[in-house]
């Protein structure tokens, strides 16, 4: 394993998913946690400690509401955390944004946009390709090809 | 000790003061702590799961920014768990109140008005009070003392 | 009767039985109640001050808008107090959220999430458990289920 | 007296006194009083009972934070209350303005801006006017005295 | 006509009716109009100008997003001006709130709850009730009702 | 003149002045002008419709709180109409920016930044070198000096 | 080709066709381009650069969330620039309502309300108008034609 | 070397310094660079494209209100690229954080929270770290020696 995908509730599976759908189509390893900061805070613990010795390097956490899970993951490692707000609260991720990305002094969370699960992976394999030039070079191709389907867009505008 | 009152840093004691003071007008025994969820989780954690044992009965948390301090003590403990927001921040609280009151399905947090330690000290008594009839007495002329007070400021007004 | 349920309007009922549904979880007797702040205001006065007489230790109050129920019940009582702010506004729970919880000094409001029935039954009973070492070793059991409940949502994840 | 000018602490005094200035410069009797719905709910409950009797003819009440008075007066009347938002929270009166405004269905508060106690006085006098033609056509003297000032605030621009 | 019920578009009308609505159940003449401050500012002037010869003792102004017609009118009359803030817009009328409550020193509108059209109404009927003594008796006959309604909403709830 | 800059208030002038400045650095004739859509709505009226006559090709306005300006002012003209949003209330011209932007379909105002004069001056600009190739020129080469003092301002970083 | 339109995604074209549509009903050209600030930012320099002799006089942007794309063309251009911020986001169009009108000293957008892509057409047509006496005179006719429209409104209203 | 420290503005040096402040305490090296998307895009363009080969492993980018240049590095780079959202403007960066934070699929910034330029630079430390052992291990040092700071802030506390 290389990445650890965690989130706060089985229901925001289907948003974290596309964190997984992107590392797989670049062959990264990763596992999918359901985990709670708030209800299963023994467990984020233990996680985190073994992770490393799974061979995780970073982590990317989706939580809604006060999204602690990136926070706390981040408490417990100097890994690189990733946080994911999700929106279905009340106040549509602007709770979950700001418990994401208002991080103290000496603890960090690279914080995506609201929702923002497919930018995480992105922003992983940026992290990964750091120590792995292949990638690198991969991520560029596949920055070219995203380019052009943004311009193919334009087939039949006017 | 019966009262915790923590806090995420030393910065935030001269609110937080404001609890332990009401607190100790009743006679409530308290220990302030400086704890960071983010900075210090592991003895956020050895805290929480000693403080019954030390006789602690209740928490009240103060943490400002990505505020997970209150959260983070009531995914450890079923005491009760007051949690204050507290400003300073760019935001000026807005991101502590959502990150502190927000929390998820089964673990609750008590929160108050950002900065507002005096009316958590306030809070822990009344729960104080469920057990204790002397205090629940106590607080009634309390009420009526400040009710006095307030209508005491119309003195001279017109 | 322990608890007081009560709600602004008969239309908060379906949300506002989550807290009833906990606390019979527990054998904790409650009563819902529709009271308006607003509308019903001597109601408002006239049950709270009789309550105590008819065993309630502690108040669940929700309401939308400018929520002012639960603030009104804390200012004619120095029981407990939970607040429940509720959405279904235009503004979606921020107006009842800032409405409930932004209490002046010295009339706390022990506020729970945007919609947090469920979480003010939780908090009761956490209150309750201060005077009922059976009831809070019940949380404590409660509290390790619902952590297995989370874990479990794994099974199959992968 | 006419109009009862109500806050909810001696602090919001500085403010509330424009409402009363303007209020005397047209000879409209008043009364200025400290009452707090949370901490003098029952005084607030006496004084609006007693108001009608004394010749009040509507309320203006300014109040912070989770601003309860206008919707607490209003409540217990069914002359008009005017409600005026005070800053001087962390949430610079936008907890105050919602709490103030969003008032539930068939109470209503007539509220002005933040902080606009003079606007108060204006309103009140506006509402006053209905009753007496004399006061009216000084609206309308006033009104057009301060068009001109805005307008010889050019002299001398260029 | 003694109240003028004025919106910025014809799509307001639903909203807008319900103020119309409760002004009929008290005998109340009123006139629907839809005028836009924007798109048809001559307009709005000629009304304003020459409602009070009609009759027209007070405005209700309905508007959404940048909401400029409750102002407007009141930029150009003394009679009262009582302002509804329509949702609606991508900010489900937070834009049109802070547009009409927030005026500037001088000219004060009325300000009631987003979509508050219902309110707006009874606003308008404790206005006219300052010079009018029936009403002022209906309004209060009114009051009762509706508070019997709320604790009505009780039956059966237990 | 060319240009008319309108302010709510004389307060506002120091923030309007940099309006002034940058058209009077490109030669462009204006001219400073306090009106208020709510406090002299009338002289606002008289002043756009005789604007044209007197060679005005385009307004900016500067309002703050409800702003309303640039839309009275937009309203009755079809010339481009530029809005800056000022601060200085409670709500730091969040208020001021909403007002100003969110204007009803057929009736655009140009926004800019909250207390931003200076682009608004720029912008003047840019529309009136849709029709003068050497202001448009000089644009160009005020843009390019621009750049490099953004450039120079690395002088002596490291 | 007079004005470009230009949106960050395809899924912008319903809303971005509002734009098209009113031009088109003036007879002035314009092209409509999918272009990404961030996706395809080599695209928006080049497109940017030669629009110029290809008869681009002005640009319309529409974007969502963190909306650069207005800001980016006004980077590179002294046109003038319109942004239209979309909504479809968590946040509504709060993020790139923000994203668009803050821009720094120098670099105007001239900004118009969430998802006012017609009202950014008309905004066009007025810069245009101010080289083009004939377009002048038409859109004041379009004007009367919409004030028309809106007192028609009334029709049946009452 | 290995880190590029950009921002908007010279007057964001004294926050964006604590980024070189930190890198420098882990002998990384950084230069500090002066660039504005949108007054010198040109430049940005140029140094972004030239990064790679001057040994740029990573972007750290503080800017204030509509805060693009992150982003537009982002769109010219796969390199990771860190975002710090600054305060200053009328909006105390909430305007920078979602114009940093919500950005489109594709093109993450990794965003800390509002003037978090310190947590910069431990997140760049964090991400070089996956592929330099010794680093990682002089960071969990690191973080054992903050964890030590926060509870000797305990001492004399009682």
């Amino acid at each position: 394993m290389t990445v650890a995908i965690l989130m706060g509730s089985r229901s925001d599976l289907d948003t974290m998913k596309k964190a997984a759908g992107i590392l797989k189509e670049f062959n990264v390893a990763y596992e999918l946690k359901v985990l709670s900061a708030h209800r299963a805070a023994e467990s984020v613990r233990e996680y985190v400690q073994t992770a490393s010795a799974r061979g995780i390097r970073l982590f990317i956490c989706g939580a809604g509401m006060a999204a602690h899970l990136a926070g706390a993951v981040a408490g417990q490692t100097t890994l690189p955390v990733i946080g994911v707000p999700l929106s279905g609260s009340a106040l549509a991720g602007q709770d979950a944004l700001l418990s994401t990305v208002q991080m103290p002094k000496g603890v960090p969370v690279a914080t995506v946009a609201i929702d923002g699960a497919y930018n995480a992976g992105i922003l992983a394999l940026q992290m990964l390709a750091l120590a792995d030039p292949t990638l690198a070079a991969r991520l560029e191709e596949f920055r070219r090809k995203m380019t052009e389907e943004v311009l193919q867009a334009n087939t039949g505008l006017e």
